[in-house]
């Protein structure tokens, strides 16, 4: 499936069960914008399920405004217990699946590859990853919550690992072993 | 949200990250039917992500191709560890976006209470479960895994259990709490 729109607009999402963060940038070149940004509050809800219907259509709502190529996920692979990590799971494949309806890419970093890239420290606070995200891209990334700019770093991570446009052929496995071998930071 | 059609047809899914089994049963009364039942084999691709994306297109051809108005889905909260959790949570996370796309009513049973409505104890192997499903549902039931087999088995649970047509604004958090009440079973 090629993707509508080139590889200029990418979609960062960092998702939890309580609060999914996203940022949205556009990138032309070096030049970089913060198109939006904000955080889905998930708490409310009288249910999982409702909860994953409700990051299904915000998620598709945003990427039907800004009609990104991408969408970039910070995926952490360890948690505290099972049963978090299978409502976190379940949260994370919504949102993976509001991308492939609408034909984005899909890409995803651990937190460490995203801290390195923004900060050049794999281990950085959340809050050192937000000052440098705004130093990065300007007022425009201020945002109402860390996960928001957690987010916002994801898809900054990912423009700083796309130095060439790549094909979404990679993500219906034609060549995905030699793009495997190419990018190893790009698996989590 | 209303569902295009009434509750007559149930798609069960056993949500797996290697295999995915599905049943498709129209209920009539006392009567059931299999209109569908099988497995998606997933342990060819050669990434989560694409084995995401399978999961959720091929669901949605399913559902196109039948039409059902709830997906069933056997939903285990424990496991062995957090990081197969948060693949198995990530399949059902895409599964359960394939039916909120295409506006199915979403229920889930514990493989406990599944297992309890079949065969009447909750304890019931894995191939007990399969041979009730065949003596229940008759020979169209035999299928080609036990992983199809217990998709049936929840959409035959999920059956059993809605002997009222359960409006879907139950799912939209109208009335999400008195129906808890009335049905804590159908809570996992």
């Amino acid at each position: 499936m090629t993707p509508r729109i080139p590889h200029t607009r990418i979609l960062g999402i960092d998702p939890g069960t309580n609060l999914m963060g996203y940022g949205l940038i556009e990138c032309d070149g070096p030049d970089i914008k913060v198109l939006t940004v904000g955080t889905l509050k998930l708490s409310g809800f009288e249910s999982h399920v409702v909860k994953l219907r409700e990051i299904y259509l915000q998620l598709q709502e945003i990427i039907e405004t800004y009609l990104p190529g991408v969408l970039a996920i910070e995926a952490p692979f360890y948690g505290k217990n099972v049963q978090s990590m299978l409502k976190l799971g379940r949260a994370q494949g919504v949102a993976i699946a509001a991308g492939i309806t609408m034909g984005l890419e899909i890409v995803e970093y651990s937190p460490k590859k995203v801290k390195q890239s923004v900060t050049g420290n794999g281990n950085a606070a959340k809050e050192q990853v937000a000052a440098m995200i705004i130093h990065l891209l300007g007022a425009t990334a201020q945002s109402d919550s860390l996960d928001a700019s957690d987010a916002l770093a994801v898809a900054y991570c990912h423009h700083q690992h796309a130095n060439s446009v790549i094909q979404s052929s990679t993500l219906t496995g034609k060549g995905w072993k030699q793009f495997i071998r190419e990018n190893p930071d790009r698996i989590s």
